[in-house]
């Protein structure tokens, strides 16, 4: 952040602004309840106010509120200017659902005095505030720029931490033009860019002129710095618009996500099983991006009902993506296991158990080469499994991180062939063979689940729209197949709660997002 | 419910109490997002209305908000009596805090009318409600019953969902002797028993008059229903207390997690490894006393490092229980892993990847029992090693769900001694013999952790009472000592994130009532 602030006295800016929160990173969770951890950030806003002899700093950071009524903390910008604390705003609207958790921690700011600097006037904002334009957001019932207005603000300044979803970046501009259309000033949107583990955030931090003109929308998952006129900015009158689809968001979120994960806990190396399928290749696929082929390693793992070309597809992406691979069979750890539970199983037919000790028996290589070699595991689940349950707890879930567990099967299709785009990475072979667990002889996916299609429409419903049972069976789907998916959902819970953390790309995943029962009797 | 119900017509009571949202179970999470729980809700409410024709019946329930600003729901008590819905009070203080995410879902209630019924004026509240006498409570702002006393109420009734911890129980009866104390009104408090996967609620219900004598206190950890006469409690001047220690509440709160647990998933059986240390030990007794001897078996699972008195003192206990067990010696299986793994591993010296190796062998065979026979696994890891991160994921870290993941392992002698207070019921070289996890030769817990004495110490001034690094070495630890440990709680997060839920009777507790990032530079 100091170099941040040479570069824009360099550039002979008199603002500089980061993110909200920013001297914590967003979301700091339950450190927030450390005083320690307070007053490490205190430091922080310190040496910043130290810092701000000859630039004004605008800097997102828990603040101590000062009354005992009330939580303890305010979530505030700070505005730093000639060596003080010249302004801080208190955030007034905080978000508390899916992801996030701000009445946990914080109070809500009442003072909506605007700041002065250099003979202007700012409407100094924390993200949600301008989420509620005239208050048509049935959650909150007051508009902080609204209580601002009278004082008659020269622009408007918003700190964010606003997470990627496939949707959020379209949505966020809505809400700007709105605030924009409302207000008539120019808009400073700050957002941070980089995973939190679960969390991504994309950047693409946004200018746009009074008339609702988008003047600059920074790239997305890149860490930029830019200077701009405010003079240019409100006499702009054309747009200029990133424009990416859907699956190429999905897999630069991704790509990041594995990048920030690996990066902040100080390591460099992935391991993953590849089985030939789609789920595993798509994976690899996405870490090699994110950390060089060098540093992805992987194991091909087959076992007596292994086909012959999941062992060469497998083989082809590796040599594609120009990778280590290794090829270690399971069968004699899996005959190992089935001698020592010969005298408890006796003559108990093959069933889901023996599916699930060959998913562990590759679970332990992979863990075991993890912790030899500093390998992070990957998961390889798509949220289709996750979802459903189909998947072995310890086996095929382990991991620390999951990549593609908040991207439905039909997704993870598309995002095959969207890396496939310009040459054949993914061997195609993996892309149109029937998906299967191959667990046991000529199985496939369909034999216990319905097509991905229906499936994943019907998961949609239930998880992202949150529909009940009557709604999706009136959508035209056959009752007893919609409650039996419902079911799986609601009974998987205690696996997904003992899974990796999912890298979040939809508006509803699986993780801290989405908080569910695990003993509970409704729709299982 | 109904039920219930009727028992209380039998008895000529005029009003029968239920618990905070007991149409719905306490917390009931995200399912509150699904309008169709909600319509399931609703309907339960007009059975119980038509039930109420002869009795006044006083219901949690999640409610509607009528109006489209705010959250879509209040946390109501209804006043059913007369076959009509006579009065809904809102709950107005929402904890939002430790296991609590109330704002999350509901608006905060603004309306303080009492109720009318039968001549008599009762001030109706729900839980936290009453946890704001004088407005000390800085959380909040506003004090329910003070808004209330204006109409003059003769007595109060409070529902509640009030989780167990150790010293929730003494906390609860201050809390209301405070709020007779300033009222001087009878009170009757109802709480919820039973437990919701981590969270157990242990009942405790309480009768006090309005000189603040207890007049009745429930029994813990079990379904009672009692009727009482109002007259009784207002005249009543001797106090009825009861008297557990905090190691006996730990024990029955444990015995009842886990039954609740396995009957609210409609499962009886329950599978462990026993290794002859205590964890396992006092887990497996618990285990029996939940679920009956007859619904435990346990796996003995000596590799070439454990000793001859392991597989003795589990043999043993087995036998103490009257449990199946059976013996499965690893060693086949991690020589078969070796062998797998010795073109990758090559010369490299025995390291954590072996021991690892090893857990994940026994976590294997467990899961395998799991799969095959329908025994839930338990999880045997205690607080400590939870919270250094002593212990493989996948191996002995798996499990539906953790016994004593929320005891430290001080506590978890004083729970073994509190077993064997009437009979030797686990082995007595089991509690005295140094703990070793048994993954090396002559390995002890010792060899790379503290006594336990100081590490629980330490661990519960950073978990439970959130010192920081500083205030911890200023009570007299050794610096280094004091950041090598707080580094591995926190480093240990991704581990903790991937457990079994654990049963939860400390103040806080590993899981939902702590949330921390997985991706961390604070005191990592």
């Amino acid at each position: 952040m100091l170099a941040a602030v040479e570069t824009a006295i360099a550039d002979q800016a008199d603002i500089v602004c980061f993110g909200e929160l920013a001297t914590t990173g967003y979301p700091p969770r339950d450190f927030l309840e450390f005083e320690d951890f307070i007053n490490s950030s205190n430091e922080l806003i310190e040496k910043l106010t130290e810092a701000s002899k000859d630039i004004a700093i605008v800097v997102g950071a828990p603040r101590v509120n000062p009354v005992a009524e009330g939580k303890d903390l305010f979530n505030a910008a700070y505005f730093l200017a000639e060596g003080e604390v010249k302004h801080v705003y208190d955030k007034c609207l905080l978000p508390t659902y899916d992801i996030f958790d701000e009445y946990r921690y914080f109070e809500p700011g009442s003072n909506f005095e605007i700041v002065h600097y250099k003979g202007k006037k700012i409407a100094l904002t924390v993200c949600e505030d301008i989420w509620n334009i005239e208050n048509e957001n049935p959650l909150y019932t007051i508009c902080p720029l609204d209580q601002m207005m009278p004082a008659k603000p020269d622009f408007i300044i918003n700190v964010s931490a606003s997470p990627f979803n496939y949707n959020q970046a379209d949505t966020r501009i809505g809400i700007l033009k709105e605030n924009v259309a409302r207000y008539n000033l120019p808009m400073f949107y700050i957002n941070h860019v980089g995973a939190q583990t679960q969390i991504i955030f994309d950047g693409g931090s946004l200018i746009m002129s009074p008339s609702g003109k988008v003047f600059e929308e920074f790239n997305y998952f890149e860490e930029l710095q830019k200077s701009f006129n405010l003079d240019e900015v409100i006499q702009a009158d054309s747009e200029n618009r990133q424009n990416k689809e859907k699956i190429e968001k999905i897999h630069d979120a991704l790509v990041l996500g594995v990048k920030n994960y690996f990066g902040k806990l100080g390591f460099k190396k992935a391991i993953l099983g590849l089985s030939g399928g789609i789920d595993s290749a798509v994976t690899a696929v996405i870490a090699a991006r994110a950390l060089g082929p060098e540093n992805l390693r992987v194991l091909l793992m087959p076992s007596q009902f292994s086909s012959d070309h999941s062992v060469n597809d497998a083989r082809q992406l590796a040599e594609n993506l120009g990778i280590q691979y290794d090829i270690i069979p399971i069968e004699s750890a899996f005959k190992t296991f089935e001698k020592l539970l010969e005298t408890q199983f006796k003559d108990l037919p093959f069933n889901v158990t023996e599916e699930n000790i060959q998913a562990r028996c590759r679970g332990l290589l992979l863990m075991a080469m993890s912790n030899k070699f500093g390998n992070i595991l990957l998961n390889t689940s798509n949220k289709s499994e996750m979802a459903v349950g189909y998947g072995t707890l310890y086996g095929d879930l382990a991991g620390g991180i999951s990549v593609i567990g908040d991207v439905y099967k039909t997704e993870v299709f598309q995002l095959a062939e969207y890396i496939n785009k310009d040459a054949e990475v993914i061997p195609q072979n993996s892309i149109t063979k029937p998906p299967s667990a191959e667990l046991r002889p000529d199985q496939k996916d369909s034999d216990s689940l319905p097509d991905y299609d229906i499936l994943d429409t019907i998961l949609f419903e239930y998880i992202e729209k949150r529909k009940g049972p009557k709604e999706i069976i009136a959508m035209g789907y056959d009752e007893k197949l919609v409650r039996r998916i419902l079911r799986l959902v609601n009974i998987s819970e205690f696996k997904r709660h003992q899974t990796a953390p999912v890298l979040r790309v939809s508006p509803k995943a699986f993780g801290m997002g989405r908080r569910m029962p695990i003993v509970a009797k409704y729709l299982s």
